[in-house]
């Protein structure tokens, strides 16, 4: 017995058509006409798109940072997730310093293991190298499935990784199978002008940005891009913000280096000016890299329009103003790090992408799905709409309109930066493999039921066996 | 009753998956499993891909040039198209001075009807810009299906078109969803070269390539973008061979122009260096633009991956070597501009891309097929493989391997650019609205069964109304 | 017997020391310490700069457009020009269509002869090119002393010049010695953008700037580039304003291509929003290229920091606001283009490029002197404070503090484009050949002094004899 | 009683011109006709070029490395440098780990003292920063005559400072008159690429260039470039070899950003081909940055050209083939890097910039004398021939021909990179501050009479105090 969803129109990174969607099972199994078998059970999705679920490969549940934690952990985050859209999330597990990535690996396990209401895996992020790391990579890509890595040029003293560091681990993932997503910011900049801002008692938020200029995002890009050139590694730039760092990117494209990068929602529709936000509201903000001057906003969507950018992530990391943010409230710097983001993702691209014609619906399926899916081993289990790929299905109902709050949002969070900001089309139904998990925006299976994901590792380009 | 291919692996510019594709009528009905029904007739294609089939969106078939007419008229040309796994060709239906656009349509159905052994539509290229013709553009976009147009910067006194007049034929076709094509190279500067070039005795066929350098190509380029720029009209580059000209479409394409750029099989698999080849047979490759460069090869290549050229065409106009090539036997400039190409394209294009790496299946398939099917308005009924979607399916058995030669060619035209390149692949089953036409390299199908397609206009990218 | 000026700071585009500086006839003899002979007379130029006469190398005297002519004669003009600090100026003689050069330039002679303050030359505009024309280019040069022409790809019909005969203008130029002096905009363009604007009334001058987009400026500067690449020949690109057009020639210089540019104030000092000045006032700034968008200007400068621009003139074209400007009142295409500047040039590069520190003291005698005597053979004649140079030297007391207004102002036009500018620095004495001609802002020489300048053919790089 | 040079041609980085130069004591007094004092000795100096002295603003003269200090010290090194025309040299005194700059300098002022054959100044290099050394770094400049700074982004462990320090020199030297010379190449990379080498027993010279690719040192001179541009200073970048590390330099300047550049003639003239030479010959190039592929050299001379590098450097840093070269015979990274080259400078700029037509005179001698110069506050006491200037001049007959061979040069070095290269021109006569030292290629003054030179701070470009 399976399920047919009858009327909708089935979107891809390619396609766009009106057809039934057969599902069995976990499975999508056929599309077409006439494909209904004598039990199913038909599912009427009229004047609605049928989209593969969203992957957000770029967050940060559970995390503590310093002191305190992220306000969501693995539950609340990935219940926001799916109510959004988003059915697969890839969460960037951390190495401390001192600790194996096998150690790593495991602490976030724990956290994520029985509370996930959505598919989900692990990126590992390094901040200690050594060759025994260097080892326990390739043992994450061939035995743990994890295929990607990360490694922060800023935040110095903690995340950092000098350049000969990085270079080893890129050559090392390079060899194994595996991806290194980089955080581009000059870390050793960025302190300087921290501690230079403090010393002339320049505190508050608006401060935040004006220590973290675009050049030190766009330095550190080139940088990168360079460093994995000669590892002969590809590499992939997380969160990038702006013009200097998109041109960093075409040029290597240009030159066939196998480089990809990741924008965010708040990247595309926030900008610098909200740091000036009344009071201490500028916090609110306080992200890294920095939301940018304005003008960066119409180079980011040309960049995902022109294929320069994969994929629109969230790097979610949420905290609550109250009782996290403020405690920068004396000190900018000591305002955590990090907005939430992963709920409102899938309906501010669909609004701000493809309701304005600046994305196509293609388009939208690529940055939202599919190209995640295939830089970090998950395609074509995940990322469309396809015979034998899991059914993981949104159906979108582009007539249906709202404007986003944080008092309706299931973050865990006292607010978010897109307060106020309109949404076209919702879901109205959302699939895991298979069982419809949402209606009209609300949970209806209570319990959680995402899984590990056991990922693939990247298939370099040269052979590109992604057959 | 219908027909169901089995045991495949279907290809699509987003997916690669294994199903079967079932077929009724002219269309597709259904993909996946359990899709079979009762009557259905079914075909084993086993460890083959299915390719939707190929569109060349650039031929000359039946074109008079001077004296003499191209050695394929439609029923040559067309056949060879399809034993070439190319099942829509759109080939430049021409204005000769002096007549209208109407006049020139009718004269190119009269070459194609009922000659034509795959769908077909025409661009049509103006030669004689007045108001009249700007209103026929609107008919023609509007009442005949054609909703693309041409214009050459080149061919001083025959051809040309002063930029006055492009600039109006690019305001006029972006008001009533046209889009124009143009052939980038300064006549001007050309025919005083070739002039020059005479009057010192300079008649070889390595002066060709001479008088007309990578420079007069990349500066049309650019200023037919500047052209396209202040019309506020989108713009197709038609044949694009060198590095200037690929970085005058990324500027425009950086800053959000609509700009689209088509490259063919010669300039990335051919260089300059053919000019020299013994005796006369550098008239050979007697093309315009000319073979370039080799070092540009690489470049057009990322220009594939990278998406900032959308398609593949051949540009085929073929000429026999005896007979007509020679006519330039004395002086470079009287040899017939032209080759042919439009029976290889698929295969070198698989050959030389997809195995060795610089391609995935997905790209291949979106640069022969779907990417002109969307520009030229043909999406979704050609360029994909989606329920709803016209049959022109290629059955592809990567297995196969050969070596091109123009004695088993079906071609008309008695030598062939790429004689003893190796070709890995072949289509084993061609299917043309349903109907297989083809088997193992031959018709199955003797009379032709094309039809004309009438094209949509172009949509532009502001509201993106492709769904 | 020969003059000593003494205590002042002799300024050449290299140099800035103290010195005397003794003149004998014409000529300077000597600079130093102990020069003085006996008979000399001394005068006093404490605390001032001694500069070599400016050269402005793009006026427009006497010169008919239309049914009218330019207010400023030989006569005005050049007298305006010496108060200004400019002893050198050249104009650009003119071949109306059907004439002969040889016509053209004997007209200039007779508009010029006797007339003059100033030393003068002639470039030769080229507005009907033939075989003969291409002849009579290489007798300027070798017999006439003009050894720069001009070409216009502008003025549609009237001027302008096809790019075959652009390129044959190029290549004999290259050939005889000559350097053509080119005003790039696309003619075609700007002709269409006008005959639309009028079609739909728009008439007041703010439809001016939009007629002739930046864009089209951009476009023509990098064809001609490339039409002397191809012609093997240098060029010379008048009245630059736009970033476009300035990355063309950079990009030009980086490959090595001979390729020079001039700006002038109007372009480094007002901008766009001048077009909207009340009423009919917009009209003053009528000129071709128009005033450009405020963020160009320091684009300009930087160009001119570096530099990629080498000169700054004035293309001083001068009509009456009442009377000649108001002959467009309802329609801004008949207003004439053009506006006076040869008096203002060195007292406003002076105050908004030195003193304000964009450019020291030896780039500011470059850009108004050196580098114009260099590229139009006049060196070292002309444009520097050397023994053997002509005596052509500007007193220049940078105490003197001033506004520029038409009211005091020696030019024939009834406004100036930078009234109320301020200026610091004035030419307190003149010397022309050895003579005083001007002291604190007054002629002291009633009768025009100037001869003509039988100039040196342009120098090409290669071989670089500039020795 | 003074010295008048008769019959010479001046040239200055402005002007070529006849005339008599007049020298009284230390400095030339007059320049001109009719200056001839009666008691003057006069010299003839028929068909010879009178040059500034050369300036060498890059030497390393008794610079201990490891084990080993360089071959020629400050009495070999200056007699060669005065031998090949250059009057003054920069050398590069450095603080040692652990060391004051106060230490440091001193060390250097002893190995200099009295043994010096030009005058000398200091630059002072910085590989320990702290609070103590930003403070000495003002001192230096306003006590020592010390205003450039260097600062190495290579030799890890050894020189190497990270971002951190440099970003707080470059803005402490910004703020307090010096100007920062920075070795761009990233350290981390090359270390971990030595290592890499090693390991795989890659040991010949050869393997030299391979671990310090051309990318390093773009990456490295781009990163400097933003530092300086966030810390609001200017820089200097020195021996730049290759065209990534020029684009960096020329978008700088575009943007306006104080960044100057200076290479080398082993740049210009050699390429990496020499690493191949037989045997262990090509440890005679083992330098660092490593001679590059030979397309680099034509991007170089257009940097020069175009004035986009300021300064031609010789990096002398000698050391003998036999005895201290071969301790790296097996393994190249025991080679000392460094070579001689203070003695060939400007023959080899001469001939190969000058000859060729590739520079004009003027440009020859802003390169090799008043650029650096104006950079390093030494203008115009050095750098000019000019009233008031130090009489540093050489007599250049061009009509002398010779070919460069070790044997007859004057360092301290069994080899020179330039070993049979042609030289057109000589040094006939060399004049330090008045007196002749060298005559016909010896010196005539045994004892060396070089002075220390206190130099003046760097005058930043805003408000550009040069005058």
């Amino acid at each position: 017995m399976g399920i047919v969803l009858r009327g909708g129109t089935v979107v891809t990174a390619a396609d766009v058509y009106q057809a039934d969607v057969r599902i069995e099972g976990e499975r999508i199994v056929a599309l077409g006409h006439e494909i209904k078998q004598p039990d199913d059970q038909v599912i009427n999705v009229d004047g609605c798109f049928l989209f593969p679920g969203g992957i957000d490969p770029h967050t940060h549940f559970d995390l503590p940072t310093g002191d305190i934690s992220t306000s969501d952990d693995f539950y609340s985050g990935t219940r926001a997730a799916l109510l959004g859209g988003t059915t697969t999330i890839l969460d960037y597990a951390t190495q401390f310093k001192g600790e194996s990535l096998k150690i790593g690996l495991a602490n976030w396990h724990k956290k994520a293991q029985g509370k996930c209401y959505v598919d989900y895996g692990f990126h590992m992020a390094i901040t200690d190298w050594n060759d025994l790391v260097a080892q326990e990579m390739t043992a994450l890509v061939q035995r743990e499935g994890v295929s990607s890595f990360k490694v922060y040029m800023a935040y110095k003293n903690v995340l950092q990784m000098d350049d000969g560091a990085l270079l080893q681990a890129l050559r090392q993932a390079g060899e194994c199978g595996g991806l290194v997503c980089v955080h581009c910011e000059n870390g050793d900049v960025v302190y300087d002008l921290v501690q230079k801002a403090r010393q002339e008692r320049k505190t508050a938020p608006q401060y935040h940005p004006l220590t973290r200029p675009p050049e030190v995002e766009a330095e550190a890009t080139a940088r990168v891009i360079t460093l994995a050139h000669i590892a002969g590694a590809p590499v992939y730039i997380v969160h990038l913000t702006c013009n200097g760092a998109l041109q960093a990117v075409i040029e290597a494209k240009l030159r066939g280096y196998e480089v990809y990068a990741e924008t965010c929602p708040q990247y595309l529709l926030l900008d610098d000016s909200y740091y000036c936000a009344e009071g201490f509201n500028g916090a609110k903000y306080v992200i890294s890299p920095p939301l940018r001057p304005v003008y960066n906003q119409a180079l980011l969507w040309s960049g995902l329009k022109t294929g320069i950018l994969e994929t629109v992530a969230t790097d979610h990391c949420a905290f609550n103003y109250k009782g996290q943010k403020d405690l920068g409230l004396e000190d900018f710097s000591k305002i955590p790090n990090g907005a939430p983001g992963v709920e409102t993702r899938m309906g501010l691209l669909y609004t701000y992408g493809v309701q304005t014609g600046k994305l196509s619906l293609n388009e939208f399926v690529a940055l939202t799905s599919t190209n995640a899916a295939k830089l970090f081993g998950l395609f074509p289990r995940k990322g469309t709409i396809a015979p034998g790929s899991d059914a993981d299905l949104v159906v979108w109902d582009p007539r249906v309109s709202s404007v986003i709050t944080a008092e309706t949002l299931h973050q865990q969070a006292d607010y978010t930066p897109f307060e106020g900001f309109k949404q076209q089309g919702q879901a109205v139904r959302i699939f895991l493999r298979g069982n419809q998990v949402c209606q009209d925006g609300k949970l209806i299976q209570e319990l959680p039921t995402g899984s590990y994901l056991f990922r693939k590792p990247f298939l370099r380009r040269k052979g590109d066996k992604s057959v």
